[in-house]
């Protein structure tokens, strides 16, 4: 059985999505950020890094979010949340590895700019920052990635539950919802689903 | 026919290599970021994110490093770059997009802070800080990643690129190498391969 450790509010409901969408037998730990526990010495004999998601498999823990979409995806295929064919999957891979590297690290300098930096000047000039680095992104993503239904067009796919997570985002993050139509309508779309509905209500309780 | 778009001493260098090592047909076409060529009009139609690396291929235009090296892995299986097994496939994933996400990230706050900041004194404070994080990056991959020979054990794979690539970085990041053994002797390995020597001549030529 599968075991995901999460902690509410953090890109982990991506994973969390993904694994109720497909039917997986899997648990979900919570973690209490809080008091630190991703820092905690039983957390980090899981996973070292100290970060959410972490999923345990029969085979070994994996972390990074893009990397526990595909293994999902890969390991459940007839949800049919990857393409078969090569490029599509790459494709997938690249929207998801955008998120990743790109939007939700631009994401955390608001709230974690101890990682990169020591002065509280540093922290301030990232929270400035960060309206418009997210709007950036999400210009890009509404013009050229979105292409509606879903991220990928007719078929739902691993991309979804991803954008869906870091869109949970933009108000916190000061970003002017009306110029990214698409992206809100996603957002609503993705909240008809009853995968997400049960997970946000599993998250919350 | 396969394009890279690189610009010597980027991340690029990771997609180049693996495009060299399965015997790919494939041109590499050189951006000179002096002047800024990664923002000109003609290039934000190949990559509206102004980076490279990005990658033309029949079916369209692909970016992110880690997307474009499952692509070429996927591409030329015969060369066996990626494992067969869903779970070791993830691992790479997994590998790649750390390397992504966090590690490549530490490093762009030396000279890319202004992406995230605006401060003269933030972009100080950024590059004071560089060593520390590209030090903690490398101590987990030194311990916990680099299986030896190669990345992922016996099985050279895209992780070794790219790991390659960041690890080149390491002495302008002010790291100490002397903490480092394997990451050294995988660097040292990786120069023994013809496919890493004629990608290192071509860029530099
Ligand atoms: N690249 C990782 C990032 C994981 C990450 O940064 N997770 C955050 C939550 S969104 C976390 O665990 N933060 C805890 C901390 O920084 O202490 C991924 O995509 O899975
Ligand atoms: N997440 C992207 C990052 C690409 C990236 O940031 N490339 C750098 C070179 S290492 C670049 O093109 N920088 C040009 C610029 O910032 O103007 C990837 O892994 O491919």
């Amino acid at each position: 059985m599968l075991k995901l450790y999460y902690a509410p509010g953090t890109c982990a409901l991506a994973s969390h999505i993904a694994l109720e969408e497909v039917g997986a037998p899997y648990s979900a730990e919570r973690l209490n950020f809080k008091n630190n526990q991703q820092n905690s010495p039983d957390y980090l004999k899981i996973n070292p890094k100290g970060r959410v998601p972490a999923l345990v498999t029969d085979s070994g823990v994996l972390t990074e979010t893009p990397a526990i979409l595909a293994f999902i995806a890969q390991s459940f295929p007839n949800a049919k949340l990857a393409p078969q064919d090569s490029f599509a999957f790459a494709q997938v891979q690249s929207i998801n590895s955008y998120l990743c590297s790109t939007v939700h690290v631009a994401h955390a300098h608001k709230m974690r700019g101890a990682r990169w930096a020591t002065e509280e000047t540093s922290f301030a000039d990232f929270k400035r920052k960060v309206p418009e680095t997210m709007t950036a992104c999400f210009t890009l993503i509404e013009r050229d990635m979105l292409k509606g239904p879903w991220v990928m067009g007719e078929q739902y796919t691993i991309c979804d539950p991803y954008l869906y997570t870091i869109a949970g985002w933009l108000e916190g993050d000061g970003v002017d919802l009306s110029k990214l139509p698409k992206v809100v309508a996603h957002r609503q779309r993705m909240e008809g689903r009853p995968a997400v509905q049960k997970v946000l209500a599993d998250e919350k309780a």
